[in-house]
């Protein structure tokens, strides 16, 4: 799923900025970008204060919170030419298990 | 490789807190697990500030403080009894793909 | 001056929420001036590395994000019941001169 | 109040690091500041959140992390050689009030 996202993130980078939001974030450059992190974390830190004695509509807020987190995550490291799967790898490495071999494993 | 992590998580939130620093997150409560998602967002955005003029260990760095971003977010949702696939199908949503679809397509 | 901005701010709550930016901040809820409280705390760390190594309108756009972050702070601290002359107390108390005394001194 | 805290943390700059937390700050560099203000923003929301149906101790809590937000703030300030006076001004001219005039006015 992170791969496909990222290809798709890849792609709208360089459509006109009026037809893509992820187009007019590079266009607005690093810092527009990392005010969007800013933001999400606060607003991921209040969702999941009203997730924990809410209902439904609370859980589901939080979720749509920490994608939109994770998503100007990806849109930053593909502004710096990065990406997810050297995040994942170290992930990977703190758990004790290799990325890559993870990667390689569920490929059919 | 997240649904590797989610489960080294769910196997370490039963552990002994002084074994380890995940059990010791979910034993301080909400709150602190939510004070090291904002520092760690702040710590995201400063490492990208420095990788944008930086060589190879500033890289290196800003993939550090994502990662601990992201493993900061599953640990909050799995203390609130979510995990990352449903962060995961609301990514897949948004972009037009089914999350669940995607996953199903990558089992052997 | 903070006096005089606690003045403002309470006139302001009970405006018309079109006719005010503070009474529209108030009507919309907690959650909302906590927003802008993140949202203000990260633009102060993007303008304070900015203004590290810029000139003059770097360092006027870090004065006025501190500005925002405060102004915020004092928004909230109005909508709870709360006000800065306790957080002038508590700051008084740390460096072992007591508020209350030192506001006392500068009166007429 | 400020101003007096202000020369406070002029002083403790070039105090020695082992011996006074301000000077640590400074020290460490502008980056561990900004992590400070990123740290105590969260904290000032997490505050909030409980202030807003909690009780006294509650309160007190969010006076005493605001303080640190400013108190901070103010570091962050006087490590890039600014002070409040700067952003007290700002508040003023946003309300419609000269600072400077508004110093003088409580001038003996």
């Amino acid at each position: 799923m992170l791969d496909t996202l990222n290809e798709v993130l890849k792609q709208r980078r360089h459509a006109a900025a009026e037809d893509s939001y992820v187009a007019s974030l590079h266009h607005k450059g690093l810092n527009k970008i990392l005010e969007k992190i800013g933001e999400e974390a606060t607003e991921t830190v209040l969702a999941a204060k009203d997730a924990e004695h809410g209902g439904e509509a609370e859980r589901q807020a939080l979720i749509s919170e920490t994608a939109d987190l994770w998503f100007h995550s990806m849109v930053m490291l593909s502004h710096l030419g990065m990406d997810h799967q050297a995040v994942l790898d170290e992930l990977a490495r703190r758990v004790g298990i290799s990325g890559h071999e993870e990667k390689a494993s569920r490929q059919p």
